[in-house]
């Protein structure tokens, strides 16, 4: 194998294929990246079974080969090295030379052949959205996923398509978050992806709108963005029927901008902090909501305006995930949809229609 | 108490003096900011006993008194609030309101009679000098002080006042780091300052050529700028002799570009990482160095032009200790000065005389 290429593409090729690399595996081929030079171009692969990413970029290949170097001291090789061609070349059976300006690393190599095949996936390309759109529709559901793995699926993000739009939702038992988008297709998908591998593959999309073509097997999903693939194994099991758990009435509607009331919680999420207790108390008026905690330390009332329709109400939350919530949001009004002191909120847009989320509320003793 | 003060000054206060709370001592009271509230200003005061930071403010100061809050949940606190005029005011006996616009917090105080007294320091001003010079003597010399406590005295940065100069001294045993800067004094001083707080003293201390003034007692240095004053204790014992270490002759001079140099030094550590040895070894021959290093994943060679003064050598280091130095220097141009492959290497700026280090080599097996 030996081949020249800028450093910046190669730098960007190894940091991509990467994020695959974590490191976990107990298989020590998998701490590595499998390159593969032919005809004026290189294949560059990342994996830990989970997970893969595949990069191809364009060089200077003056002998095809295949090597596997280790991921980690590989990139920062290629990263501390001079702006400036890069020459990278077997020299004997177990050993490379990487050479830019006057400096020379001699590397050994793993053996390509111990390299795990990737899924082999014919892409008949299912549908085709927007990196920037989808990204925010991972940022936006990823953070409600479990935690804990007691029931593994709930560590997964659910992909669903049916009647042309694109569901992604996730919960953990607490609260639930999904977000939609239309979709010009006429298939069904149901397929859970673990929140792990999807959080690496919005770190690769980008906020373009530029398409990822996205392909689903029965046991894969195939993410396509120009010269990228990445590749996930979907988690195993029946994803929770999430739309019984969604009340489709409610009793009153609160109508807030999201930024003060996010102040306004962050604040006396401060007070609620001792003890870990998160508990904050919502007193919805007429006309205003006031929002209380306490611990040993002290006490807190904040006080914001907003539009109730409805009767009054009193209910309590974990902070946490209210703040959670109206982080991500981004329109400038929220909705708070309600019932009773004990069922779950319904927080949206006031806006546009593509978000859902969850939260269930705290039973305080009195109530 | 009771007085009034916008967000951004009362912020400002409390994030200078909470440097000061370590939350390390066993005292629950030093985890609090004492305030005192008298004529038209504020006095906020943080310590852990070693450091002891007071800041004023001037403000409109309704009702005198002292109270302590505690330092985490207040600067919070004051941090989330609007950017509007903050209102604190003692409203029974053991606790303070603090509200802002529509926001109301009730804070449990601590007993400000046992807010330990801070040393007293009457101020006979010793040298002035310009903040960002200091903070940068301070930066350059830090980071070569002992990380273990085995040698107590080594933890600490020696000020040195002689000769109208000002020298600041760090060394543990591998290294050593010297920063001098002309004084416009006769005094003479030797006093050793713990470098966890000097840490904190440049964090104060910003870039610009307004001065601090400087005390010493014989048991603390006062640090004074603007309306800030912070007192640290002095380490107890005898600083090492650091002239006699610093040899004052040499066989032979490097004159060498210093990033080229880092960039070299930082991509052969890459490979010396394996099995923590760090190890570099330098080939000094007539105009090029070569540097080289290896483990069980391959090996490097990295190569400079050079100008010397003096015979070839090869001599080893630990890659840590030049790259530390190397990032700490300024100046485009560095000079080594070396004797022989067991003797210290200094290392100078090749311009401005205001900065010795030294570097013990390591002893390879063949030498």
């Amino acid at each position: 194998m030996y081949f020249k290429c800028e450093k910046s593409i190669l730098q960007d090729a190894v940091f991509t294929v990467q994020k695959a690399v974590t490191g976990k595996s107990t298989m020590p081929i998998l701490g590595g990246i499998l390159i593969k030079a032919y005809d004026g171009e290189i294949l560059f692969t990342g994996s830990d079974l989970d997970l893969s990413i595949e990069k191809k970029i364009s060089s200077e290949v003056i002998e095809p080969g295949t090597v596997v170097i280790d991921a980690k001291l590989f990139g920062e090789i290629i990263r501390k090295l001079p702006s400036d061609i890069i020459e990278i070349k077997t020299i004997d059976s177990n050993s490379i030379q990487i050479s830019c300006q006057k400096s020379k690393f001699k590397l050994i190599h793993m053996n390509s052949d111990e390299f795990p095949e990737l899924p082999h996936i014919s892409e008949n390309m299912i549908f085709s959205i927007p990196q920037r759109i989808l990204k925010n529709m991972i940022k936006g559901t990823i953070f409600a996923t479990a935690a804990d793995d007691s029931r593994p699926i709930l560590t997964g993000v659910l992909f669903e398509i049916k009647d042309k739009r694109l569901n992604l939702v996730a919960l953990d038992g607490y609260r639930l978050a999904l977000r939609s988008e239309n979709l010009d297709t006429e298939n069904v998908i149901n397929a859970v992806i673990p929140g792990k591998t999807l959080s690496e593959v919005s770190k690769i999309l980008d906020d373009s709108d530029r398409s990822v073509n996205i392909t689903f097997t029965p046991n894969n999903i195939l993410f396509h963005l120009n010269q990228t693939k990445i590749t996930s194994r979907l988690l195993d099991g029946e994803f929770i029927k999430y739309t019984s758990i969604i009340p489709s009435e409610y009793s009153l509607k609160v109508t807030a901008k999201r930024l003060e009331l996010l102040d306004c919680i962050e604040r006396a999420a401060l007070m609620g902090k001792e003890g870990n207790t998160n508990l904050v108390k919502l007193d919805i008026e007429e006309e205003s909501l006031v929002i209380t905690s306490n611990s040993q330390l002290g006490t807190v009332r904040e006080e914001l305006n907003i539009i109730l329709q409805g009767q009054p109400l009193q209910i309590a939350f974990n902070s946490k995930y209210l703040i959670d919530v109206l982080r991500i949001m981004e329109e400038e009004e929220v909705i708070m949809e309600l019932t009773s002191s004990v069922s779950p909120c319904i927080i949206k847009n006031s806006g546009q229609d593509n978000c859902t989320y969850l939260v269930l509320p705290v039973r305080l003793l009195n109530s």
